[in-house]
């Protein structure tokens, strides 16, 4: 079964001419009058619509673009209840800290399997209406050895980016005894959590954990095979990137707030600055400096941090366009680092490009280019999703 | 044909208990454990779930808020071709200024019929997905006879709320002549017009109209049937307030740049100030200060202002959600003015508002409460929409 993806209004690839997979930061590229088709789940042919070759269906785009599917690299899917007094609070002033996350941990330990489910499945069909094939999903709002695992289990059934947060906060049994939680998340909780995820992630600032806490976190999860990410430097400067580089996670995510050190380091290390813009936008608070870190040659994703307390948007578009509007990213840049950039802050190659072999996860917008992400902010653009060739959406 | 719409979570009604329909600014009111009763296209009653009557169909909202339709007061939909080029070059560092709006005149000019009224069936349908139930239309794209003409009968085949505005800006052919378009747009233009419309409105600002040119094409409207709204301040201080409130107009639209006596005037008179906010988000010039507005007693209305140039969000949810979180308006604050506030600013008293009596115009959101439209930014969270008692979207 092959299907030609036609009449498409601009086609980003995210893919060199030379296919070679849309690895480098400077590799948004776009062709027009092109076609796609898609076989087996994966991208076939990319190429002059008049070139392209028969298929067994056809797609008529109408002249919208069509663009890989995003890469939401940072996403807290896995939790009940919901904070939005504590938004309207904050919103009224109050400032957002990592405390309100233990009422959302409450809340979480209460639900039963099926109730926190529904909200995953609720979640992720919302991401993929809106053009989201990859999220990542951590767990974090369990905190103790079953809501954990239980947590990183029912992620699983959704995505094959798991990841395990047991370290996100130290929870209200623990508060005085951090020593004895940390053992607990490197140990029994860590066993338990490991066979459902890929990585291993630690929120490291202040009020959640100090370098040394979180660089032991990240060193007993690579003993049992995960991959390190890091939260680091979202509520005020603090040693979360250098934690990170030093691990050689994935991700430093956040960055808020960084040093000149902090920003030589992600240049030359292989780890990820992903930028979370719905934080900011949600929590009042200044965004991050994009364009010293492009600038520095930092390597930049987009996510969107979906999560009920300090950003409860699922919405990629909504973070391209912040990513405009805010923090000065030009628009290639923006769809760059919420598909190719997301890719590589979750070391995926298959995905975040529409390269010859990538798997066909791919969006069709209501608008002629990609910049309409930025140019109508708010809009439901997204007409038509596909995940490794299915039409999901 | 009875609807009983049952199990909403929140059910913003927007009319305080004795059914005063909503006509003050303090009136954004909610029910709990409420329903809604919809008969021949308007609200017949609304009270305690167990106190429902009964009704032909029912409609289960499974615990999400339901909302009155919003109601845009300003937007310009009647237009040809785009400028998503000129939105890349602004968010670069280039300034916005009025003279961008002649390449949409151009375009609109070239366009047959059919493509304008594409466009504006796109757009429309577009905003009803997002819960707008009731749109303002502007001419002020064609600048001639023969185009105003078209453009007004138009937006008439879409909505009552139709504007004239042939005073959006001295088309290049006038340029030399500004006394000569004035007399056309006075003249045989407005005679053209008005039989389609029931608004006038001029951009009165530096590079647009004066103050004694704005008071002209408005007493000319008047005496055509016509009531008078303004663009007001948007760019800089400037006269267009108080040629509205001295005009009796409905709306003075913008207000970005106030002084004290501007605001005075608006709290002391029937004048609404309209506050555009994706257009901020769109052009990157500092937000108008509603909480002054507010404070002084002045009605605030907010719309989306969705053009091709300086702002092409047809999102009411984005701008309740700007309003939040940038104009520091409460939720309950933005989402009156986006219903009852865009009601007043169009001298509706039928829509923006659920009392007993009201059109039938609602939304239901995929969220328990109103706040979700700001607490989820992005998210198009309207699951349904009613209009005139017909299920629209």
């Amino acid at each position: 079964m092959s299907t030609l993806i036609a009449n498409i209004g601009e086609l980003v690839t995210n893919a060199a001419p030379d296919d070679d997979l849309g690895r480098g930061p400077g590799s948004f590229a776009t062709l027009t009058g092109a076609a796609l088709v898609i076989e087996d789940g994966r991208v076939a042919w990319t190429g002059p619509a008049s070139q392209a070759p028969a298929a067994d269906e056809a797609v008529d785009c109408e002249g919208g673009a069509v663009l890989p599917g995003f890469v939401d690299s940072h996403a807290h899917l896995v939790f009940a209840g919901e904070r939005s007094a504590e938004f309207a609070a904050r919103m009224a002033g109050q400032p957002y800290q990592a405390g309100g996350i233990r009422s959302t941990v409450a809340a979480t330990r209460a639900a039963p399997d099926e109730t926190l489910r529904a909200n995953l499945a609720r979640l992720t069909r919302e991401m993929l209406a809106q053009g989201t094939t990859t999220m990542e999903c951590k767990s974090g709002y369990g905190l103790t050895v079953p809501d954990e695992a239980r947590s990183v289990a029912l992620a699983a059934e959704v995505t094959t980016e798991v990841t395990f947060l047991g370290a996100h906060v130290v929870p209200p049994e623990y508060e005085g005894d951090r020593a004895g939680y940390l053992d607990l998340v490197r140990g029994p909780m860590l066993s338990a959590c490991a066979p459902h995820a890929r990585w291993v992630d630690v929120f490291c600032e202040r009020g959640a954990f100090d370098a040394d806490e979180a660089a032991a976190v990240l060193a007993a999860g690579r003993a049992a095979g995960l991959l390190p990410r890091v939260h680091a430097n979202q509520l005020g400067p603090g040693p979360g990137v250098q934690v990170a580089v030093a691990a050689g996670a994935a991700a430093a995510d956040h960055c808020t707030y960084l040093t000149d050190a902090d920003v030589e380091l992600l240049a030359s290390s292989g780890t990820v600055a992903t930028l979370l813009p719905g934080v900011e936008f949600s929590t009042r608070q200044p965004y991050p400096d994009a364009r010293r870190l492009l600038a520095a040659g930092v390597t930049v994703a987009l996510a969107t941090d979906c999560n009920p307390g300090s950003c409860f948007t699922s919405s990629l578009p909504m973070c391209v366009a912040l990513a405009v509007r805010e923090m000065r990213m030009t628009t290639q840049e923006a769809v760059w680092a919420a598909t190719a950039g997301g890719a590589r802050a979750l070391r995926r190659t298959d995905v975040g490009h529409l390269g010859v072999g990538a798997r066909a996860d791919l969006m069709l917008l209501g608008g002629p280019s990609h910049a309409y992400l930025a140019y109508r902010p708010g809009v439901p653009l997204v007409r038509a999703v596909w995940r490794a060739g299915h039409r999901e959406f």
